[in-house]
């Protein structure tokens, strides 16, 4: 039977606990949110020991469908004071599935000044005091960590920002080639500091397994369900030959490309960091093109990058970072930035928080724009030892924009606006007001149907349809957040119609049910109403639910467009 | 007839209107307080183009009734997010009511990044060009402004942080002895370096002079309000020989002087610091112990505390300060924290603000418990120079908490708490939970009763009246707030029967109004409920009508007590 594992880190006990009936058929977002909705007051601290940081594997996580390996990470966010739930790739969600574990409850502060080590294996959790690697980096702490043990050990760690308690803090998991993959967004890190646990190693050897209710089902449905990944253009052709970098060119393109810290929708130097410049460097300098995040994964949008020497740069380069330091920063030099990724893997730093936070330092004229060297300098030396400045910048975009009394702040709920600007693909900026997670394009990816007409067209730059494309897809991305899927599945779900039906006929042959469509869609609802009664009860209202002031004030070129929803209008998003 | 001034940065304009007749018998708060709500929509960017700077003189400003000198501020608060009123003594609010002005709006943000002055006169307002102060440190602004002209001006300026735009700016106003007055909390100083206004001069040469609907009335009531303020043992006694500083014993001895960033209620350097220390050094040092900060104080709580040298060191050195240098970040030497009192002026820094901020950078390690020195240097090396640790700091308390990962962060709607321990004295806490303002004493004195036994005798360590109590009191302070007086009348005005009616009686002699105590009562209410539906359309909600959770998890000596008040019983001050 699956278990429930309650670590309580103020008396470093550990309890294991049979699932709750209400949360049998929850797994990765939904039941994150659903434990933190229900065990944490809404109102305390999120640095606090009233605050938990939960971990839990999706749905599917542990089977061989394929892109089912994403873990969720759930808290109260302490960038947005609201709830929060990260999902990532990696080998730790597979091994908790493997291992029974539905869901790693952490609670408590340790009372002692130190660090500790959470080791978890089919023997259930042990914590142990492990100061010794205090104030290392992602890296070393993995490499150390793999040393102590001769089997491969899923890891999840905190690099020093995490320590520090930033709140762009994120949290690791190492991926199958040893090196790291990131519950991005909301700070996640900086509980994880609080609670004072710099890892969790995971060990599956002589772990029961997953049951199976119906394997040729299972099997059957799979392969439909592989099929539809390769066949649709975006999850067979684009993602694996550009990586998710296949986005400069196209969002450059529609003027949706924030440029200069929001200021454009255009940037003069795309072609020197677009996904097609990436891919040619990746394969001149003997890098790889395609690498997938967890085992299983079809699509491979990840790659290796190496520097002009033939040595490894950095991996899981991503379009929202390359984004971030490259328009946004208008930094042109593709090196520099795919070392500020590396760097800030390193150090546990949300990639786009700190991009974004970077573009505001740059308004203040803490840097020059463009001045990549400057970036790292900030990264090594103030972030990286906890500086003031490294504070402030480390903190998120709204940290810096405080700082510096600006007034171009892109946040949401004080979460930094990724890659897409809201007043060019304003489906996007309907999810990025009203999604419970603070500005995250993911919640509702509405780039898939305004810019790559998958799943239909809805123009990007009217306002006809946004709200209902925003609505449909935060509550299709919530349920398949909680499956442990890769959104990515998003793009043939919503054009071959075979998909989706695999993809829950999957989840009714793991567990013996007969969940229908309707089901799924009322899970998603359900997660999402969740998530909003939660922020509620924090103190968050409508209000929160809207685009800084500037996106209505100042017109973004091409298209001179502006942010013209009315509140009301933004509002509707939550009639469901 | 009374006039509204408005100023418009966006267009360089002014322009004078009528006052609308519902604002007709508003004045200091509640009239700041309705044009905020008004005009300011709620949800702007509290330094962008669409917040409003408000000043308004009192009801009484410019009469002869004793502490009627008082002149509010108000705007969207860069520190709350909510809805600010500041008010002050000084010269200024009286020159504004003899020259007709019953509010100055100042709107709108200039295109051009320069700075600007505002000359105000019998002509009406002219903006002037002039970046010849940039820079400069509030004391220095006074200089060359009365340096440029022969009569006695009025001034209301910002030193650096205002310049800056930090959350912990104050805007200062110049006093009857050409030193400065501060409206300290919230931020205002931020508001108006957004604007890019430096400085107001205001010369009432040739004012059109106050009219008086029924003088006999006025001077007789007036005689009558004077002899409560002389008679009560507070304002007629402790608050003149001692200053506010008669506070730190005596709020030692009843466990509610927050110690070491609030984790005591009881400081060992007390004696070093009080009022009866610092009254006998002034006097040792030719200081003056009793000074007034406007004209027609017969209180006369300031005074001017000069060096071993005898040379002038601070003025206006007021308790909050004192407690906030002292017992709560444990420096012992009191003309260190004098020395810093007269940096923050300076600098143009709320010194409750500033002070709480040390205590929790002391608690992040950022320099040691009792410092001065230290505190010294980071005033003039770092907030002065606007370096990233002086803009953590300069931002206030909340600013230092977020940057440092902490959760023992004395605030309030991120405003810092002032002088007196919620634990130990519960009253107070009611008032900093739910005044609109963010934490602030003065919103809602209960200190008065519940130490000083004015008013009656509320126990502070028992829960028992303390909502009815702040709810009485802040209903008064906020109808207070609205004529100019000083909030120390209110000392009389509980104890003395015919203190409040002959308040009442000066008002309608004034205005030839007929108003009644509970007409008076009901401004109050009016005021509060403006204030409060502006801060609910803000996007604070009852979630912010909390103290931080360490009040209720961490118990203060010697009482040991703890905050334990429920949602529901706080939430109940709204009850009216």
């Amino acid at each position: 039977m699956d278990k429930l594992i309650r670590v309580d880190l103020t008396h470093l006990t550990v309890r294991t606990e049979a699932v709750p009936e209400a949360w049998l058929g929850l797994g990765g977002r939904a039941l994150t949110s659903a434990i933190v909705a229900a065990e944490v007051p809404p109102t305390c601290h999120p640095l606090g020991p009233n605050n938990k940081l939960v971990f839990a594997p999706g749905l599917l996580s542990g089977t061989s469908a394929s892109n089912s390996g994403r873990l969720s990470a759930g808290a109260k966010s302490p960038l947005t004071g609201g709830i929060k739930e990260s999902n990532v790739g990696g080998t730790a969600a597979q091994m908790f599935a493997k291992l029974g574990i539905k869901a790693l409850i952490i609670e408590g502060i340790p009372e002692k000044d130190t660090w500790y080590g959470l080791h978890i294996s089919r023997e259930g959790v042990a914590i142990r005091e492990d100061g010794t690697l205090q104030g290392l980096g992602n890296f070393a702490v993995l490499e150390a960590l793999q040393a102590r043990q001769a089997r491969k050990l899923g890891v999840i760690c905190i690099g020093p920002s995490g320590e520090y308690k930033l709140s762009g803090a994120n949290i690791s998991v190492k991926d199958p080639s040893g090196k790291l993959r990131s519950h991005g967004r909301g700070g996640l890190g900086a509980v994880m500091g609080s609670k004072r646990i710099k890892y969790l190693t995971i060990d599956d050897e002589g772990a029961q397994g997953l049951q199976m209710a119906d394997p040729e089902a299972f099997k059957a449905a799979s392969k439909v369900f592989t099929k539809a990944l390769m066949e649709h253009p975006v999850s067979g052709q684009g993602l694996p030959t550009y990586g998710t970098n296949v986005l400069v060119n196209i969002l450059n393109e529609a003027g949706g490309l924030p440029t200069r810290n929001f200021t454009y929708g255009q940037f003069d130097g795309h072609e020197q960091i677009c996904g097609e410049t990436m891919h040619e460097t990746i394969v001149a300098r003997g890098g790889k093109p395609r690498h997938g995040c967890h085992a299983g994964c079809v699509i491979q949008c990840s790659q290796v990058y190496n520097d002009a020497q033939g040595q490894y740069l950095t991996s899981g380069f991503e379009y929202e970072t390359i984004w971030g330091l490259g328009a946004n920063c208008c930094i042109k030099d593709l090196d520099d930035i795919a070392t500020a990724d590396n760097l800030m893997d390193d150090l546990g730093l949300d990639s786009i928080e700190t991009a974004v936070a970077f573009g505001v330092a740059m308004e203040a004229g803490l840097l020059a724009w463009g001045d990549g060297k400057e970036v790292l300098r900030i990264l090594r030396e103030e972030i990286g030892k906890g500086t003031p400045l490294g504070r402030i910048i480390g903190s998120g975009a709204g940290s810096v924009g405080r700082a510096y009394g600006l007034t171009r702040v892109p946040v949401v709920k004080n979460q930094a606006i990724p890659a897409y600007d809201p007043r060019s693909v304003k489906g996007i900026g309907i999810t990025y007001a009203t999604t419970p997670m603070g500005a995250d394009h993911t919640a509702g990816y509405t780039i898939a149907t305004n810019i790559l007409n998958v799943g239909g067209q809805v123009d990007p730059l009217k306002k006809d349809g946004q709200v209902e494309l925003s609505r449909n897809l935060q509550i299709a991305t919530a349920a398949v957040d909680s499956t442990g899927m890769c959104i990515f599945i998003a793009f043939p779900a919503l054009d071959i119609p075979e998909c989706l039906p695999a993809l829950i006929d999957m989840i009714n042959a793991r567990f013996g049910t007969r969940l229908t469509g309707e089901d799924v869609t009322g899970l998603g609802k359900a997660v999402l109403k969740t998530e909003r009664a939660f922020n509620l009860a924090a103190g968050l209202t409508p209000a929160h639910d809207r685009l800084p002031e500037f996106f209505r004030t100042d017109p973004v070129a091409p298209h001179q467009a502006v942010w013209d929803f009315t509140d009301e209008e933004v509002d509707a998003f939550w009639a469901f």
